[in-house]
């Protein structure tokens, strides 16, 4: 199959399956927790484009792992991402009132209910991975929840968002960006491939040619953000842009200029596709989704 | 050893050693994460009784477990707590200025400081109990994990906190108050002795007696709680009182007033004693926890 109709029929697949997973894990109690749950469906089902499942599943079918178990695996990572984006969203973060095209969490409920449904969603990713009878392998369950844990807390995605926030008020340099991205989404990027390498039973000194590659395209995701954020068109992104630049954060775009952050992210996607290179058309997802990362247009 | 001397020397015992632990796990580093793990540690560290530590040290203590392994699962559970309360301090939720006799998170630092400490402590819990370092067992790590996880979410601490804030504007009843109680306090502190029984290898069958205890003595805690918020000196308690009554809210001395609630209470800690009954002397601090859950000034 060509890789870009390869690409777009996986985008598609794994949007609905996460739609659905997310559904038939959520069911509204009946009971005062309704709207907490309401909440929660509210973010997780029906927006964003599931980059993280996708990349964990993709990874995942190199080693031949059932798909729906990877699937899981995929949804408890998202639950965290969503989780991330409600708080981020908050009035006391970003201040954000549209994510996806539709009012945020906080605009359509109200802020308490955004806390608590990001809280709750944190919570359900590990109540996932940790679950007997969703992953049978005591060994590997507890892998993945060191993997996601890790790339959530203060090594990886909330300490990235920490220094985000110091961001508007210090001028950081080119390494410090680079590794405050790295942290705050990179990290969980990096999670999805672990966590696919994880059930394929990859042993960690297995794993460093797709930690390459996984660093390089998380690098080229946010390059390419930054760039969609200087150049994008507000409606196709279904969220305010341009906010960086008013707050006077360095971006790579403001440390390299649009023409050679638009390299970067290139040599990038290279580097990352070469770290493939010892698998076959069996990576090509993979790969097509490396390209992906910088051509996007939202 | 007399029961109450027990006790007092296991609290203050218990209380040094969480506040060593999260102190050497909780390292600030040089870099701009420093204001989060300053708030990590601001929140973690000096303050609370630590009843959930000590339910789940005393717990494992029963089947021979070793006390340090017992500590870390109680830091982690520790630290899901005082997650909580951060959370639950914000404007958007309680807006409480005090905690423990100092200013509340977001008082001393910043809102979105607050929400990202509260974030990465959750975060920090999962990384603790899922580090094959702290604990060899996987078997061990993925029970523990999945213990906290349902324990922490949306059918557990989330999902009350969630009827919390409805409890607001509808009028429950004995029924609905027991519930949301027994989510919002009861899951974590059962989740405590749960986490000791699965340090003990106890089987999930062989748990019946314990999780009776710790539902009972949950469910004791709260209704002594309704008490000291009616009657209490904020002084003592070093938080703001009488929230509850002022917002509306129902509880267990609305309910059945003062003189039943303490009745109530105190047959809740007979009966969860009467469940230790299997067990000789080395029960003797479980038994002295239930006694101190009604008898505590704050």
């Amino acid at each position: 199959m060509p890789a870009k109709l390869l690409l777009s029929d996986a985008l598609a697949r794994i949007a609905a399956d996460v739609d659905s997973m997310f559904d038939a894990m959520l069911p509204v109690p009946d009971d005062a927790r309704a709207r907490l749950i309401e909440a929660m469906r509210y973010a997780a089902i029906g927006g964003g484009k599931r980059l993280r499942p996708l990349l964990l599943t993709a990874t995942a079918e190199l080693y031949g792992v059932d798909f729906s178990t990877a699937l899981r695996a995929g949804v408890a990572i998202e639950a965290i991402h969503v989780y991330s984006l409600i708080h981020d969203d908050l009035p006391c973060m970003d201040d954000d009132d549209m994510r996806h095209g539709k009012p945020t969490v906080h605009r359509a409920f109200d802020e308490a209910t955004a806390v608590l449904a990001g809280d709750a969603l944190h919570a359900f990713a590990f109540e996932i991975i940790a679950d007997p009878d969703l992953f049978p392998d005591p060994f590997t369950r507890a892998e993945l929840v060191l993997a996601l844990g890790r790339a959530a807390g203060m090594n990886g995605m909330a300490g990235g968002q920490m220094m985000d926030i110091v961001a508007e008020d210090e001028s950081f340099d080119l390494r410090t960006v680079t590794r405050l991205q790295q942290l705050k989404t990179g990290a969980l990027l990096g999670a999805a491939v672990e966590m696919g390498a994880i059930l394929g039973r990859l042993p960690p000194e297995g794993r460093t040619l797709l930690r390459g590659y996984a660093r390089d395209i998380g690098l080229a995701f946010q390059i390419t953000d930054d760039l969609l954020d200087h150049e994008g068109d507000e409606a196709a992104a279904g969220k305010a842009l341009r906010k960086d630049q008013a707050a006077g954060k360095q971006t790579f775009v403001s440390l390299f200029g649009p023409e050679r952050a638009r390299q970067q992210a290139q040599m990038l996607v290279d580097q990352a596709i070469a770290h493939l290179a010892q698998h076959g058309q069996e990576a090509d997802l993979l790969r097509a989704l490396a390209r992906y990362v910088v051509e996007r247009d939202h």
